[in-house]
């Protein structure tokens, strides 16, 4: 059974091997995939983004251990989520907000059953006194109905969809710059295609225009270097990219700011 | 059988793919974790504090694998260890001194059985060409009498515990610095409750006292932004925190630095 | 089977966890190491080095997966490349050039059979929709003909080995700057022997001349702190190092700077 690992801990510290270890303390056959330990920490937005990015590309039944959690130790709850095809451990505090958008057949249900913590439960890390065990348990095939009740009033984020405003342009964010500097935005393809840019569609971000639509990064790649285009990315969000530059550093762009496409036939 | 990898290698070298495909080599089965490749280069006591703070986690018969190893080619013995609950494999350089404390039937030898190394062994990485292969021979269960003989004398670093000053206070040190800014102490639960604090005991660092104790990070976590506290870290340390910010940039803490808990009643 | 990783992804993306899942979506039993993802962005010439250092260490049979890929989505070919002892799977940019001058038996195939890929293919993200199904698959017993044609007009960096110039000296060059400061050169056993030194051969670089040779790195640590050295590096490289310090901030080097072996006897 595949457990990925999502967390704020960072690789320097020893918070990644005890988690680690916790799961193969009670399942010496878990199969432990890291996703990332970078993500900024305490930064929740960033581990939901990160997470509805990569836990696709895993087979069904994969357990998704995700540990972003300021709130640690606080009245917060710990939650399992199961869904159609995966499921889903950790603090309820939105991290799983956009795959559960994106999930069919939601359950959450709030982790109250002492019996598969770790004993005694510290007060500052759940990851592996809570969360770990409970995955290792769901590996050694607990049913999901046994760590405790159902609950609906989950914390979500706002929604990652753009929206459409007063001049039926799309109103949408950076959600996410990679480490190519290429920045992520909330438009996906149900707002917008490729050719309408080449029919007057643009992208405006920090009073720029970017009318330029590419299929892969190095195309026209001859071009003046920091050339800014758009392009799909393969996480299915559209991109600004550019050529053979930072776009980031280019257009000093942060993440959360606001994005526009303009120009729209329709 | 398990292998935990804690070297001071960095991830963007070829060191740690090369000392892993070493023990692949040699046993196709292993299960290797990372517990971190990121302590400082040649830091052997920053090595020796996350062995500590992680390797508990991980089941019995665990086989550690440290190597932080500014004398490799050199004198320095290479070890292993044998304990109650688990193997230790690396330099003889005190990166082993707080587990060694903490763990029972301690039984060190001296790898001097070049049979079980890789041929010729490199006067640069030991890692690769010593410690991989016997930890591989031992996975694959290899007798650990088989290494070489038993010594008593292998380094130890100054002991972790505080002691007690003319004054009745404990002297202490920051024994760590986590990412988050927490300052990890060497102070226990055998030196100060966390109810002491309620009755007068307090911490001093750097001219500073700290005479609030909490039991989570955002336990008034509305109270004003910088507020110091004390509080249990997972590792099992008193540690200094500060209210959403980092403890370690408000004092301008280092890692050595002199802590004091005064105030105690008995 | 084993599937190792080399990539210039870096650690805080969702791409790693996005390429391992699209392995393990196809091979849930298949053992995924990391080597690094690391590697400078869009650095071939780097990931190059990093491969040929580390890929000697794993088991005849591994698959090495690598993507460093400027040229993701362009003309570029995608590619398996068979040898006596390994496979190995990505673009062809040079990446491979480095270990295919040292493999025996190496057959270059382009990847054609989009039978093998993900659907759809991504033009931004080949390592998930190329090259992590095809490792799957071979690591799954398809015969590596099954994906393409041979081809033999692959691409091939400047070769690593050094020239000898007018004055019998060997012209050199700084290949990889390791995270300790020393300066892997691509000379080797075959230019010069470490007994050399001590004849009258000497290292130049940047006007400085480096006549002393270590067996290993602590050899004579207790001399003046800064001092050079020459010393047969873990990949089989010699190398410049400095006692106690980086000799790359104290010779201000650069990977590509040039490097002389001069003073050879014959």
């Amino acid at each position: 059974m595949l457990i990925t690992l999502l967390t704020d801990f960072g690789a320097a510290d020893y918070f990644v091997g005890a988690l680690k270890g916790a799961i193969l303390s009670l399942n010496a056959r878990a199969r432990i995939i890291d996703i990332t330990h970078e993500i900024p920490a305490h930064d929740v937005q960033a581990g939901a983004f990160t997470l509805l990015a990569a836990y696709e590309s895993f087979p069904p039944g994969t357990i998704h251990v995700a540990v972003v959690d300021p709130g640690v130790g606080s009245a917060r709850r710990p939650l399992l989520i199961s869904t159609q095809r995966y499921f889903f451990v950790g603090p309820d505090n939105g991290l799983f907000s956009y795959v559960c958008e994106r999930e069919q057949d939601v359950r959450v249900s709030q982790l109250t059953n002492e019996k598969f913590f770790r004993a005694p439960v510290s007060a500052t890390f759940h990851g592996r006194d809570i969360f770990a065990p409970v995955a290792a348990a769901l590996s050694n095939n607990v049913p999901p109905g046994a760590f405790g009740e159902l609950i609906d009033d989950y914390v979500r984020l706002d929604p990652l969809a753009p929206v459409r405003d007063a001049s039926a342009a799309w109103s949408a964010k950076i959600i996410h710059i990679d480490r190519f500097g290429n920045l992520v935005t909330s438009i996906t393809r149900r707002e917008v295609s490729g050719e309408e840019f080449d029919e007057g569609a643009k992208l405006e971000i920090g009073g720029r225009e970017i009318s330029s639509f590419r299929r892969f990064y190095a195309e026209e790649a001859g071009g003046p270097a920091g050339e800014l285009f758009a392009i799909w990315g393969s996480a299915g969000f559209l991109e600004i990219a550019a050529n053979r530059a930072s776009a980031a550093h280019l257009l000093r762009a942060e993440r959360g700011q606001r994005v526009r496409v303009a120009g729209l036939k329709s």
